[in-house]
């Protein structure tokens, strides 16, 4: 009898397309940071801050997952960086296959950065690896503190978490303090920023870092 | 040579479950409603809100589904209705397998109206039916108003969608008008209800509504 395990052999076949994407990446000297959070968390509204600040200071390329539409993408575009759209035609969650024939697109920019933001859902899109660098959570205090230990995986595999509408704390329940030990008790080394994609608070910090993270990465690369 | 179309069987396994549920909530003289929103919408809070208008016009029972955490049940259960723990342990949504399974631990208790309250996704949950009377989407303003265009499935299918957090509204970006343009262009039957579970505010109406659709449930079957 054979048995065939379906669910395994997908997930096998993300992670060879997501080893091939790494080493193109790495080849290109290229940092990739893979934005995920629940729809509305406010991922494309920091990513336009981002690249506002970033865009003197890194060259960035934007592959944006949606279901279906090309709102998001054509908002970025509208900041001067080259932006793939991919639609996922109903799919729940970007992975690699799509991730690398999107990449391919931007072959020839000479990118520093690449954001992927991926599509919005706390659930589907943390079991895929991209062959992203990091892996980013946004999440916004509108939401509730209650999210790390109600989606623990995507939390667990953050690099970074932004704590995003720090501008509306002041109008809702969520509790900064109760958040941060608990993303402390799941992954007590994931850097968190707190910041607002609509007044800029905190873009500065967390663009940072991420110079930081591309001057460390080619560091490491030069060094092998 | 033999094809098996798995995604097919495991569906068509979800609809006859589902049909199977159905026929149990007809019999019991019941109303099943699934409540679906991304993570933070403020499902759990409406729902304690609900609970506490209709309680004494309906005898009320939930299922609450959650990744992991029984947060959420312990809250319903403390405002004094009977409630079944559903904990997917990482899957991104409720079936009806795992429905009809939980609706077995309220049999007895003589119910009105169920609420099934779903994982916080606006993807996956909108593609199995539950054998629910109805779906709800809830979407709170802080989230933005482009959802239904970027999620059109889970929108398509709702009978009624609460605007949640409409107390922050002044705070937000969100335009009601062009939310309501984009649910009426893609389900012009769909009932917008403006509430928020923190004030209050619109809850009467909505419940009010929901005591009619268990009325006019009952007179339907009575008629068969």
């Amino acid at each position: 009898m054979v048995k065939i395990q379906l669910g395994t052999s997908i997930m096998g076949a993300n992670e060879l397309l997501a080893r091939k994407n790494r080493a193109v990446f790495s080849e290109h000297d290229l940092l990739v940071a893979n934005l995920m959070s629940s729809p509305g968390s406010g991922k494309t509204t920091i990513l336009e801050r981002t690249i506002e600040s970033l865009k003197e200071r890194l060259s960035i390329g934007v592959i944006e997952g949606d279901l279906y539409t090309d709102q998001d993408a054509r908002r970025i575009e509208g900041k001067g960086v080259p932006v793939v759209q991919i639609n996922t035609e109903g799919a729940c969650h970007l992975d690699a296959g799509m991730v690398g024939r999107a990449y391919q697109q931007l072959v020839g920019h000479e990118l520093d950065i690449v954001f992927i933001e991926n599509v919005g859902n706390l659930v589907c899109p943390a079991e895929f690896d991209l062959g992203e660098d990091f892996k980013t959570v946004v999440i916004s205090t509108t939401e509730g503190n209650d999210k790390p230990l109600k989606y623990p995986l995507i939390f667990c595999q953050a690099t970074a978490i932004l704590v995003n509408k720090i501008d509306l704390l002041p109008f809702t329940d969520f509790c900064l303090d109760k958040f941060k030990d608990d993303v402390a008790s799941l992954n007590p080394a994931a850097r968190v920023f707190q910041v607002s994609g609509r007044t800029g608070e905190g873009i500065e910090k967390w663009c940072d870092w991420l110079v930081g993270e591309v001057q460390r990465k080619r560091k490491e690369s030069h060094r092998k």
